[in-house]
Parts: C-alpha cells; sequence; structure tokens
C-alpha cells in the first residue's frame, strides 16, 4: 500500500519530492533535535491522486491521516475537539518549490464550541480562547470555504463600534464570544449550513482546500512564470499548534541566518510578543528587530542564534526561519533556504566557499541564473519608485530601466539621439527598418508583438530595456501622440520603462546602476571551471560583439546578416536588387552591398580574435526591404531614389506579397532562386578573413550557416555555391582560409533526414524560434490571440517562445543530434533561438549532448551560469 | 568487380532495374529465342556512377564496354570502323520506366569516311550507304553534340534544289556525298573540330549524352509527373543495326499484340518498305496497316504474328514491338507493355483473365490507377479538339471537360448557372463564400493557386474541371473582362477548360461522355476482393455523398463542416457570432445555425446509411467569415444586414487579421478560446444521428474529429466539451447512441506525441496537406514562387502536395502509426490529405498500416485500385 502521510519523524530533507520543501524541512529539523511542534505531512503523490479522483480524497489517505493524527493524540496527550485538552493544529501548503500562489496558512483549527472551552480553561484564558476561535472561523470561511473576508470585517468593526472601541485589544471575553456567534450565522447564510463542528471534517476541508489551491491561477500563472510543472501536485503539513499570542512570555518572529539584501553574515529579523504570524504580517503593531531579544530574552536569543547556526551549518546555506515562543518555550516552525537579491546571492555563495561550508560547484549551484539580470543593468531607484505612476504594463521583454522622451518614428528617435537626448521609441510594432532609431533609444516601447517580436528580439540583443505588447496604447505615429486610459502623450513627454517588470511610468524615475562586485567575478570563474558547454552571442554588430566578450562569450553563434542590410546606403542597393528584373541587374547591386557587408565582418573578426563566427546567411523574405503597401510617401521617396515609378515598387510588393511569409520566400529559399545573393555573402565573409588574417595576424574561424534547410539537396545546393565561390577567391588571391559550412535545424524536416543533412554539413545550429514555430503550427506574431486562453485551460504551462518544450520541440532536437551524430559523429551541435538564453533550456541542451549555446550578449552570464548549474547537476547525479 | 555491361544472351527480364524496361526485353527476347540483333546494355549503376564520377565514364567501365563490343565483332564478323565489313550499331536510352523525355535513338554508329566505304561494298549500294551516313552525321551532331538540326536541314534543302528536286529519294549517290561533305562542315563549324572519324569516339560520346540526357529538363519534368525517383538513372543499350531501307525486300514497323484504343483483341499496327524507322515517324510516306503484310509478305506475316502470339503469351500483356526486315528476313528490335486508353486497359486486363492468361489480382495490376480519372469524367471531342485555338495552359487541378460562357463573379456564375446557363467561373483565386457559384459552374479558371489551392481543393471535390494558376491571365472583376497574351474575353464569351490537360480553349469545343462498361464494374469488383484498405470520401454535401457511394466509397473521411456555413443564411449568423462581445451572444448566434448544420447531417447520414462519416469541427480562422478590408461594398451590405455600422466590421477585421493565419487561431484553438462552437457542432453531429436512427431506423455511425491538435491536452480540452454535451443530449432525449472521438494528425509535434494522443483519441486521420506545410515550412499558398526553382535545381522530384514526401512528412506519420498504436493497439488510422486520392501516396499508406484512405468523391475509384494494387504487390513480393 502507499505511503501518503508521513509523521514528521519518518521524513528527512531528501523527501522534498513527495513531502514538499516546508515538510522535508520540518521533518529534518526534527531528526537534528530542534524544537519543533510535531506533525505530519500529505504528500504531493496525494495531491496528484486528489485529481485523478475527481477532486476527492481516496478512503486510503484519509485513514492513513487520521492514524497520523491519532498519534498526535498520543504524543501530545490531548484530544481533537476535546473539552479538557484540545488538540489544536495548523494547515499549510508546500510544494517542492516555495509557491506564493497558493493557499494562505489555516491557524488554530480544531476549535468549534466544545474545545473553545477546552482551551479556556486549559489556559486559563477565555478571551485568548475566543479570540483564536474567531480568527479560526475567519481564515476557514475565507481561504476553505471562499466566503468573502469583508462581511467578517465588517461584523468585527460592528461590534468594536457597539462598544465603543476601535481596537481589537480592547474587546473583552463577552465581545468576542458575541463575534464568534456572529461569525457562525455569516458562514451560515454564506454556506446554508453550520460551521462545521467536528474537527475532522474541518481538517479534511482544509486538506481539500490546499490541493485545490495547487491549481488556481495565481498558482498556474506562478509556474509558468518559473517553470515549475504542474504535475509536481503539492504537499500539505498538518502541525500541532503552539501559541505566541497566549500572553507576555510569548511572541513570534521571522529571521534570515544573513542579510538577504546584501548577504551579510548577520543574523536578521524582527518579532512581536505576544502575537500570532499574522499580527507580524498585518503591520498593526511595529515589530522589534531580532538583536533586540538579547536584551529582553536572553536565553530564548542564545538558544535561537544557536538553531540558526546550527540549521545554516546543515543546510550549508542562509536560512529564512520562522519561530514561536510559547510560555519562554522557543519553538521552531519552518525553516527554508531564504530568498535574497541577486547581489546577496554571489556574496552569500562566495563567503560559504570562503567559510568551507560550500566547495566552489556547489556554491555554483546558488545563484539563480535568471536574477544576474538585475546586475547587468541601470535598475529604478527604489525611493523615486515609490512615488511613480504607472501608465500602463506589458510584456517585460528586455530588462533593464530606461527614461527619456517619447518619440514615435525611428527617424524622429535617431535625431533625437544624435543630438544627445535621451528617447524613448514607441511604435505600434518595430520592423528591421527601425533599426537605427532602436539603437540610439534608452528604451523601446510597443504595443504589438510577443516575447519574441521584432523589438523584443532586436532590443535583448542590444540590451535595451523594452517593453512590448502594450495592448491599452493607441497609437498615432502620424499626429505623433500615444493615448492610454484616456490621457495622450505627445512627442517629448518623458516616460520610464522598466523593462523587467513590464511597467510604464509617467515622467523621468531616477535609475542607480548595480554595483557588480568581485564576487561576480569569481563565482562566474567557477562555473566556468564547471561548465562542458560553451556560450556563443548571437550578435550582428561589432559593439555587441565586444560586449559580449566582455560578458564571457566564446564566439559568435549567430551573426544576421540581414540586419547589415538596413543602414541607408545598404538599404538603396537592396532594393535595387529586389527591383532587378535579372541575374545581371541583381549582382551589379549586390556589388555595391559587397564593401559595406565585408567591412562589417572585418570589424567583427578583430574584436573576436581567435573566436569563431557563425555567419547566417540572408533569412527574411524580401518583403521587408520594401514599405508596407500603405506607406504611399515613401513608396514615392524609394521611386525617385531608385529612379522608377511608385507603380514599378508597390507592383513589386504585391508580387513580393505571402499569405503566410513565415513560411514562404526565405532562407535558403532566397539562396536558391538567386545563387548571386549567396556569392555575394561569401565574398563578405572569406575576403574578410583572408584580409584581418594577413593585415592582423588574427586566426579568423568562419562559419558559414545556410538557413532553414529542410532536405539535403538543398543543403548541397547552396553549399556548393559557397565551395565554388571560396575556390574562385582562394585562386585570385592565392591564398586560402579554413571553414565551415552548417545549417540551421528550424525545420521539423529537417529533424528527420538529420543523418542525411549532416552527411554534408559540418555543423547543425537549432533555430528554436522557428522550429518551435512550424513544430506546434504556432506563427509566434498570432498566437498572442488563444495562448492566454491555453494558459487559462492549463493546456499549456510555458511559453514555448521562452523556454523550449521538451516534450515536443525537444524531442526533435533530441533525434536530430542522434541522427546527425550518428552521421558525423564529430558534428557540431549549437542552440542559436531565443531559447539559448533560457536556464532551463540550456539544462536540456546540456543534457542532449549540444556544444554550444548562443544567446543575447547581456544573457551570455546567465548562459555560463546556467550551463554550469546543468553540468554539476549530472555529475552530481551520477554519484 | 562490378558488372556494367552484360550482352543480351546475360540478361533476362527480371533484371529491369539493372538493364532498363528497354534492355531486359531484348535479353528476354534473346533468351526465348526470337530474332533480335544482338547487342549489349551498359547497366543503370553506370549512369549512377557517371553522375558521381562528376560525368564522367570511370576506365573500368569503359574496358567492359569495349570488351562488349568485341564479342560482338567476333559473333558478326565485323569490325568496327572497317573498310570490308564495318559494324554498325543502334545507341538508344532504356531506363527502368517508360521515360519519353530522354534522348533519341542514335542509329548507324560507326559510320565514317572509311566505313561508309565499306558498307558501300558490303551493300553494293553506294547510295544507300552514303544516305546511312549523312543520317548518323546528323543524328549525332544533334542528339550528342546539340548542334541545331536547322542548318542540316538547310544544307539538305540546298543540294536539293541545286539538283532540282524537292525529294530525297530523287538525290544521287553523288548527291548524298556532296550532303556528307557539308554536313562534316557544319559539324566542324559548330564544334571547332572534325567530325570525330573513330568509332570508339563516336560510341563512348553517344553513351555519355544518352547519360546525360537522364538529367534534362524535359525528363525531370517527366520524372516528377510520373513519380519517377531521379537516382534511378538509364541503361544504354548498343545494338548491331540491321536495314529496313536497303532495298524493296527490307521495310520496318510497329504493331500492338491487340487494339490500343480500345482493347480488341487483334493484331494492330503499320510498316513501311525500304525505310528506317524515323521515316515512319516523319510521316513523309503513309504507312500500311499490318494486315496488308499478309499479302505482300505472306511468310513474314506469319512468323511476325507468331513471334508477337509468344510475346504476348511471355508477358501476359499487350505488346507494342518495333521490327525490322532485312532482305526478307524478320528482326524484333523492341517489345514492351503497350500504353494504352482506360477502356482498352479494362478490356485488355479483363480478357486476360477470361483468356485465362492472368489471374484476377494479377489483372488488377495491369490498370494505371489515375487514368481511370479520364473514365468518370467527360472528354473533350479529339476530332472537335483539332481546330480549337489555345489560349493558356496552366495546372490541371481537377480532370475532366467543361465548355460555357466567362463569369467573374461567384455571384454572376450562380445567377447564370441557376437559368440554365453553361458557365465557366473566372477568379482571381476564389474563396469560401464562392462556394455556391462554383457549384453552380461547368468548370473553373483562376490566375492564381497551386494544386492544392482552395479552387483547385473544393473543384475535385464537386468533380468540376478546374484549371488554376493561370498567370497569364489579367482578370479585371470590375469591368468583368480577362485579358491574356494582348487579348481581352468579356463576361458571356465562350472558353472550354481541359482539366485534364490544363488547356484553355477558346470557344465551345464539343465533348464526349466516355463510356462505363462491364469491364470498369468488373475489375473494381477484383480490386475491392484484393485491397486490405478501406476507401472513404471527402464530402461535405448529401450530393457529393451521393457520388461518393456511387463510386464505392466506404464512408466519409472527412467532412469540412466549414462550408456548410457560407450559405446566405447561415454566413449571417457566423458573422453575428464573430462580431459577438461575449459568450452569450455567440451561443445566441449558434442557436440560428445549430438546425442547419443538423440538417445537414440529417441528410448526409440518410445518404450513408449504415457508413461512418467523420465530422471535422470547425477549422479555418474566422476572418474568411468576413470580406477582405477592400471590399468596402460588401461590408457596408454587411453592417446593414447585422445592424451595426461598417467602422465596427473593419475594427473586426483588422483585429483578427493575422500575419500567418495557416499558423494562427484556427483548428481546434478556435474550440479552446470559443468552447460555445464545439458545443454547437456535438449538438448537430449527434442530434442528427439520434433522429435519423429513430426515424429511419439507419445505425449512423458518427466520428467526430478535432482539428489541429499539437498536445494531449488541447485534445482533452475539447473531448470534455463533446463528451458532456453528449451527456446533456442523451439525458434530455432519454436515448443514447455510440460515436467516437479522434483527431486529425496534421501538426509534427502531434506526431511526435501520437503515443500521448492516443491515449485519449481514438482514431486519427492524417492531415497532409498540413503536415506537409508544417513539415517542410512551405506554406501551399506561396511556394509558388520559389518551387520552380527548386525542381529546375532538382532539389525536389515530385510536388509534396501531390504525393507524400515519404521521407519527410511519411517518417512523421509512420512514427505516428507506432506510437499511437503502442498507446491504443486498435487505434483507427485513416488520411484525409489531398493526398488520400493519390495512389503512390496510397501505396505508402497501405505500407504504414492505416486503416482505410478518404479522397474526393471522383477519385474513390482510382483510390480503390491504387490500394488493391498496394496490397497485391506487398503479397506478391512476401512470395
Amino acid at each position: 500500500m502507499n505511503k501518503y502521510v508521513y509523521l514528521f519523524r519518518e521524513g528527512d530533507a531528501t523527501m522534498k519530492n513527495e513531502l514538499g520543501g516546508k515538510g522535508a524541512n520540518l521533518a529534518e529539523m526534527t531528526n537534528i533535535g530542534l524544537p519543533v511542534p510535531q506533525g505530519f505531512t500529505v504528500t504531493t503523490e496525494a495531491c496528484t491522486r486528489f485529481y485523478a479522483d475527481n477532486k476527492t480524497i481516496a478512503p486510503v489517505i484519509e485513514a492513513q491521516i487520521y492514524e497520523a493524527l491519532a498519534a498526535m493524540e498520543k504524543e501530545y496527550d490531548k484530544k481533537f475537539g476535546d473539552l479538557e485538552n484540545p488538540l489544536l493544529v495548523s494547515v499549510r501548503s508546500g510544494s517542492r518549490a516555495s509557491m506564493p500562489g497558493m493557499m494562505d496558512t489555516i491557524l488554530n483549527l480544531g476549535l468549534n464550541d466544545v474545545a473553545v472551552e477546552g482551551l479556556a480553561k486549559l489556559t486559563g484564558n477565555v478571551r485568548f480562547a475566543y479570540d483564536s476561535y474567531r480568527r479560526f472561523i475567519q481564515m476557514f470561511s475565507d481561504v476553505v470555504m471562499e466566503v468573502g473576508k469583508i462581511k467578517f470585517h465588517d461584523a468585527l468593526e460592528d461590534v468594536k463600534r457597539e462598544n465603543g472601541t476601535t481596537q481589537d485589544t480592547d474587546l473583552t471575553a463577552d465581545n468576542l464570544k458575541e463575534v464568534v456567534r456572529r461569525f457562525k450565522k455569516i458562514y451560515f447564510d454564506a454556506m446554508g449550513s453550520e460551521f462545521p463542528q467536528d474537527p475532522k471534517v474541518q481538517l479534511m476541508e482544509s486538506i481539500k482546500a490546499v490541493f485545490r489551491s495547487w491549481d488556481n491561477d495565481r498558482a498556474v500563472y506562478y509556474r509558468r512564470m518559473n517553470d515549475i510543472p504542474g504535475d509536481w501536485g503539492t504537499a500539505v503539513n498538518v502541525q500541532v499548534m503552539v501559541f505566541g499570542n497566549m500572553g507576555d512570555d510569548c511572541g513570534t518572529g521571522v529571521a534570515f541566518t544573513r542579510n538577504p539584501a546584501t548577504g551579510e553574515n548577520k543574523l536578521y529579523g524582527e518579532y512581536l510578543m505576544n502575537a500570532q504570524g499574522e499580527d507580524v504580517v498585518a503591520g498593526i503593531r511595529t515589530p522589534n528587530p531580532i538583536e533586540s531579544m538579547k536584551d529582553t530574552l536572553p536565553e530564548v536569543y542564545e538558544q535561537f542564534v544557536k538553531y540558526a547556526d546550527t540549521l545554516e551549518n546543515h543546510y550549508h546555506d542562509m536560512q529564512d526561519m520562522e519561530f514561536t515562543i510559547e510560555r519562554g518555550k522557543l519553538y521552531m516552525l519552518q525553516t527554508r533556504n531564504g530568498k535574497r537579491t541577486a547581489a546577496a546571492a554571489l556574496k552569500i555563495a562566495v563567503d560559504l566557499v570562503e567559510e568551507g561550508q560550500l566547495t566552489q560547484e556547489e556554491a555554483v549551484l546558488k545563484v539563480e541564473p535568471k536574477q544576474l539580470d538585475t546586475l547587468l543593468h541601470p535598475n529604478f531607484d527604489e525611493e523615486a519608485l515609490k512615488g511613480a505612476q504607472v501608465i500602463t504594463t506589458a510584456l517585460p521583454a528586455s530588462p533593464g530601466a530606461a527614461a527619456g522622451a517619447l518619440y514615435f518614428t525611428a527617424a524622429d528617435a535617431a535625431k533625437a539621439g544624435k543630438e544627445g537626448k535621451d528617447v524613448i521609441l514607441v511604435r505600434e510594432e518595430t520592423t528591421p527598418e527601425d533599426i537605427e532609431g532602436m539603437d540610439m533609444a534608452r528604451g523601446i516601447l510597443t504595443a504589438r508583438g510577443g516575447m519574441t517580436s521584432h523589438a523584443a528580439v532586436v532590443a535583448r540583443g542590444m540590451g535595451r530595456p523594452a517593453i512590448v505588447g502594450a495592448g491599452a496604447l493607441q497609437i498615432d505615429d502620424v499626429k505623433k501622440t500615444m493615448t492610454v486610459n484616456g490621457k495622450t502623450y505627445k512627442e517629448g513627454d518623458n516616460v520610464s520603462l522598466d523593462g523587467t517588470s513590464g511597467k510604464v511610468y509617467e515622467g523621468l524615475v531616477a535609475t542607480v546602476e548595480t554595483e557588480v562586485t568581485g564576487d561576480f567575478a569569481k563565482l562566474m570563474g567557477w562555473a566556468d571551471e564547471a561548465r562542458t558547454l560553451k556560450v556563443r552571442t548571437n550578435a550582428d554588430t561589432p559593439r555587441d560583439t565586444q560586449h559580449a566578450v566582455e560578458f564571457g562569450a566564446e564566439g559568435i553563434g549567430l551573426c544576421r546578416t540581414e540586419h547589415m542590410f538596413f543602414e541607408a546606403d545598404r538599404v538603396k542597393a537592396m532594393r535595387e536588387m529586389i527591383l532587378s528584373d535579372n541575374a545581371q541587374q541583381r549582382k551589379a547591386a549586390l556589388d555595391t552591398i559587397l564593401p559595406f557587408q565585408q567591412k562589417d565582418f572585418e570589424e567583427m573578426y578583430i574584436v573576436l580574435e581567435d573566436r569563431p563566427m557563425t555567419v547566417r546567411y540572408l533569412d527574411p523574405p524580401l518583403h521587408e526591404f520594401l514599405p508596407q503597401l500603405s506607406m504611399k510617401d515613401e513608396i514615392a521617396a524609394i521611386a525617385k531614389e531608385l529612379g522608377t515609378t511608385s507603380e514599378a515598387i508597390v507592383e513589386k510588393i504585391n508580387q513580393l506579397h505571402e499569405t503566410n511569409p513565415m513560411m514562404g520566400h526565405r532562407g535558403c529559399r532566397l539562396a536558391v532562386t538567386f545563387p548571386e545573393i549567396a556569392e555575394m555573402q561569401t565574398r563578405a565573409v572569406l575576403q574578410a578573413a583572408l584580409k584581418v588574417r594577413k593585415e592582423k595576424g588574427i586566426n579568423v574561424k568562419p562559419e558559414i550557416m545556410i538557413p532553414l534547410v529542410g532536405t539535403l539537396k538543398e543543403f548541397q545546393f547552396v553549399k556548393k555555391i559557397v565551395m565554388d565561390t571560396a575556390e574562385k577567391i582562394f585562386t585570385e588571391q592565392n591564398d586560402r582560409i579554413e571553414f565551415q559550412v552548417g545549417t540551421m535545424i528550424e525545420i521539423p524536416r529537417a529533424c528527420v533526414v538529420a543523418d542525411k543533412i549532416a552527411a554534408e554539413a559540418e555543423f547543425f545550429s537549432f533555430g528554436t524560434n522557428d522550429l518551435t514555430q512550424m513544430t506546434f503550427g504556432f506563427s509566434r506574431d498570432d498566437a498572442g490571440m488563444f495562448l492566454d486562453a491555453y494558459y487559462t485551460n492549463k493546456i499549456l504551462e510555458s511559453d514555448p517562445f521562452a523556454r523550449v518544450d521538451v516534450e515536443g520541440v525537444g524531442a526533435l532536437m533530441q533525434m536530430a543530434v542522434e541522427k546527425g551524430r550518428s552521421a558525423r559523429p564529430n558534428l557540431k551541435l549549437g542552440i542559436c533561438g531565443e531559447h539559448g538564453g533560457d536556464p532551463s533550456t540550456i539544462e536540456f541542451c546540456h543534457q542532449i549532448g549540444l556544444d554550444y549555446v548562443s544567446c543575447s550578449p547581456f544573457r551570455v552570464p546567465i548562459a555560463r551560469l546556467a550551463a554550469a548549474q546543468a553540468a554539476i547537476k549530472e555529475k552530481q547525479a551520477k554519484k
């Protein structure tokens, strides 16, 4: 028979999966002899079964709960619902990962009309007993039965007013009896039945409520944000009550073994005498700093310090503890690894190594990779933020804080930026043409698009804070205004963007640079020693490359060459090429572009030094280089510039129109129809490489990447253009250079025939953005129309464009890895989709044996840390 | 060492793969003792090696060729290039499948300035020798060296004129020597070198030319049209020459053992005395019917009849033979299974069974499934067609012949059709709104779209002839004209469409109904006995269903319910639903649609009787039910009808706009966001089923199909709506009916997680249109922009939207089959994409173990035959 219920003394810290974090730690504290009020944990497996059984608790589980309850009655010599010596318990949720979205705690469970008298007798304190009872009725009604809090609050206020007071503490025992009477009536009116008097019913209902809370909207949302699987379930902890509110020799508090904001190695916390936990939270009385207990309760303090040390030394991590003092005796109610800021996380990890508590590898595991984001970007000053007015909140697409004046076109933004203004670029959505304006802006705000929209991807690459998909904005880029909730902002008005929270503030909010300490370098050094996965970057400019190299990038995993075609001189030639009628005209236009592209590569090679650079050949559909049909002025201007008519351009735009451009004429399909583009790009890549090697003595390592390949023959076709052109160049220059030709794996078919492609391709780089789109059949530009419904209905648990869908997309990746390596054992494997900077995806990439991940420059440290953690976890698992 | 060259006597009929069809049959004829001029075959493997060796013939192959040549010299006691007794040969291509796109024959190879004298001596006929030589120079120059024919033609004409004649036969030996002189000069001027005098050089160059011709544009095109793999390669047959033009006791001809047009069991053919094969083809002289040989050459005739009988009895099929009579001796030059009309194919197959030559299963294999198309549709009268003027040629999207007056809008077409006119509907491209106009038209012509465009799919479903993608047409649907090559046609002008050839003719061309004979029923009966794959149909109306049932459909595999929403009353309610702001309004609109949809299902159930019907729930993105933004009048009309404003409709159109609608808000994603649609459809399906069973006693078998599923949870979510609604209906009606719930497998991810989905889904139906789109990342609406370049560059050999891409899409299907059956061994598996009617795809479906294929009604017989052939081939292979 499955064991669904564990007494605290039956578990230990290793049983987190079954008992949840809280339960496992309560068991562990019990084992190491700390004073823990005893109790039991109903396992996460019971929760899973609860859902399988159509949200009921199976008799076998119920029996085990009652058995554990009986053990508690025996241990404490108390009885559930007893008139003499009633057993009271708390009920709390506790999943494997800390989840604030779940159920609140229920205290004082077990009280009823009889037991309240028992409690009064036992404590000699009628007022305390009825105060506890009324608190319990309210909590149970609210949390378990979802009877709104407000009625209870009103009833309590009524009684206070009737008795001429405004303070709870002024209410007498009789007053509280009246409160209890009224509370029970509220319950009856709402539920149509009496408040349950049977403590066992109270308990079972509470346990069910915890299980249900696992699937409430907040919890689902939190799980999605934090990559927690929906099938983990939550455990329930039932613990015998101790009381911090029984008198002046009682109290309750929370404390950290170190400072969670700075990491300073000094006990940090606060407590209240004669109070229950909820009073500390409610903020009616101001708690005292933990140090002050040294004077008021020196023995308890000394004991607490000892326990705190024991726990930190036991867990080798900063602990976040709750405690209660009942009649002078200290009880430990909870301990867990404490949440901390990024700076504190680094300091604590490094300190713990220096104190000999952790190995370097263990320390590496203590820092949350995503947290590093806040270290690498400026953030808003916490104080300044308090007074700031939020205009709207949308998707936090690229982290960091930015403040400046609104500009509504890329051209205006670029101009203002060059004049030294702090610019916030606002667009309906950005297009590749906006690139210069984006680059000159402090921050970017769009009304449309998701986390992998153009604005989001480019902003992250540039390290520019960005908020996207702000649907509440109505943008008028003719009038140059944006309206939100009835208020209109015009060009030059100041706003501030928090790209980490997605909040847009009115006016200029002051920012602060986070200080990067030596701890960062130290920890990253240990991470680099541990990881096997290399970390590259996605970069298209020398400046991005420079940033990435400073952040530790070991090469470029994705240089999107199309970004190089949008600057004024080049886009003209590009448009000439597109408007050409034949290969000859196209070649002439491409000849104009060649020197620009070659120069870009030269500059990037010089920054990279000996590091490899993967250059992706032209990928987007050509219509992206032409304006939209509605932009008549731009069309006329381009026609004039190119010496043709608006009609000719309109005709070409119509001709290039595609119903589903994502699956249209792009990627290697461009090289098949216009081989001269691939020829030009090969010249740019290799001529630049030969030149830089010759002039600078740099051992340049170009890797040519053919995008959107789905069949071997496609790859062969384009590779032949590359090889033939290369041989021409080498003959012309009487000089050669080594280079590789590989492909992006981003079409499902490519995964299926990866063995065939690998026979010719020297490397694969997973383009997981497109691979996710095609594997799911989701257009990332459109999926917003239904993805919310998918999250609400729990069809999807996380955004497949942010975190690789391991079950589907991941299975195809693994297939490609296995097939590819079967045909070419030394095949180089990487990932260059947006997912390459996501820690959980990086762990998956490590598991399936990729050689490297590539991500935007500002994510490089995150990727290094995540890669190290993946390697260390694997090593630990093997032990 | 590999054997690359086989003497005819070393091969046999089973070696078609190595020797090609022609070579294997020459070997077989040699083996059964027919008089075949001897020779040898260079294998298809040598062709493959030729390409692998960068289009050169490896020394090992060259050596084997010379060895075989020496054997011929010995056997015939002749010498290559000899002055006394020169060996002359013919060189012909011959691949595994008959391929008219490949190289023409070269005759008289071995002649040079010396050997021509030898031939003159040997035959005592100088004129004949030089006539042969000039023919050879021209053929070699044209076919092998690609020197244009026209110069040779002109030179010959010059000599004729100079000698005052217009007939080749009037030229003297000396005249022909002059012709040879001039021909050699033409060669020298074009090639910059003398005409090759070394017969071995002539031979090797000719063999290389045959190998090269395997990859010429015509051959590539033919292979693509006929599903012939590019890696088969062609063999080359080198055969000792016999001459039909050496005098009046010589001749040449072709004959069929039966009549290839009707199948009548009577020798059918023609011959010319004193002629070479090319003269028969050139049509300068009128050949004689084969029967007349009975009088002129009775012994030869008797011999030929005997050989013809021998061959037909040997191959158990109608033979197409070439023969030559040299000085009264009959030689057989070639035999093969003859091409025949569909009617003849049926008659011959049935006759051969009745004659005891074939088993029923063997007979089933003798009919080409695709040929049946011509039997099931009216065709143009061959005579009438001869004078008809072709306006343009485009994609033959739906077979058959149609003639009528042009109409440019669906409304005009519907109106004219109802008035009894023969209507040809012409559109830029059709949309679901055009459905009524399409239905009322005799034929459909569009300027855009491919073989799986809306027009193509719907027309095939309706059995309406259609030609699509006629890019040469400029259509102006405001002026109601179409212009092509400078000529403009207006409303009411007559045109004729041949949906089988893709040709559009001016005016009305007379059509004939093909007679469907008893042979058809007989053969289809045998096919049904042999096949294991069931054949269903894709049908959305009672009429289509009726057609399909008559053609033998065993159920409906795909009922696209959206087609039911486009009729006037319904589309109004549909638009009301789309414009609704909340579920309540949507439900009200859906309530209006329910009775219509239910009635449609009732009518179809009645036609189907006990056969199952798979109903696919609403699939297309909702914007398809609204007009395009540019259609201002329609928007205004709809606004008026719905009692709202044009602005409201424009806003909704904008809101529903998608960048990539194919991967957008459609399929089961609609049911997730608007569960009330799935509820309504469940009511329609089940209420109709209950009613028809009750009223008609029909054992209705509904199968509810959820489209576009990619994850188990999506399927579960929609299935729950279906099951909950079903239970409600059953309770309301106090009656129940069995039904199944399954899914369409059309998203790559669904294949990857098919085992998980199969745990809940009772059937899978492969939606190979979408699966092909997403697996390749090809939008079928846009792929036309680059697919031509893919064919030209041999990256793709066949249209993946017409024939399933076995390597990629097929591998995913197989994965889904294996995973699906692993989770649910009795999982029902079918295919309902356009590929379901393609014979080669059907064979693949049989191989991977599907239960049924579903295709448009007019393809049902084709599918039955193809399914039978797949089963029989498998059985034969197992023997």
